[in-house]
């Protein structure tokens, strides 16, 4: 079993990862839906309207260079693929929350 | 007494202005000086070595535009002024300090 995405010491710094994410609604969308319990990329697919096979490639790929996802590869034929949050990732995407949190605050601030 | 800088509705996305704050020393000086009960400009200016005024007041303006910090003028003879954490600038602060640690696992995680 192969294990990637674990501990790949991102060079990004991890504001920058929080800028990057939030501003990506495809991005945001994979992460919910992986702690969502999905794990296999075809379900993972299904579960997001509109997203593209090449763009949910991209996004794996970016969040498994960041440490937040990591790929599970499976030696079963065909070879079963499965995407998990990090422990990492598990504290990043409380940090995604907050931010979330607050713009959702000061956007109620706004209508006032 | 004048207030101001509370309810400001910033216009730009608390994800920005965490990547702006994270990556500015003098902003995030300011921060933890105001978050250690220092409130006058004087005493915030002189516990932060190597700060000018220019660069202070520009901390300042930025973090009232943000709704980070209020600023309180009390119609006194010279006239005093405060700066304080705004409740927004509360919950603001616990993003920054959680991506601080998460920063510190990342580059402990690179040193192994």
């Amino acid at each position: 079993m192969e294990n990637q995405g674990k501990n790949n010491n991102p060079a990004v710094t991890v504001s920058r990862m929080v800028e990057d994410i939030v501003g990506c609604k495809w991005s945001l969308s994979v992460i919910k839906a992986v702690r969502n319990k999905l794990v296999r990329p075809g379900e993972i697919q299904r579960s997001i309207d509109g997203i593209s096979t090449k763009v949910l490639n991209e996004r794996f790929n970016k969040m498994l260079r960041y440490g937040i996802l990591d790929k599970t590869i499976f030696p079963e034929v065909p070879p079963r693929v499965e995407y998990h949050l990090t422990e990492f990732g598990e504290k990043f995407i409380v940090i995604i929350d907050n931010i979330d949190a607050l713009q959702g605050e000061v956007k109620t601030r706004k209508k006032q």
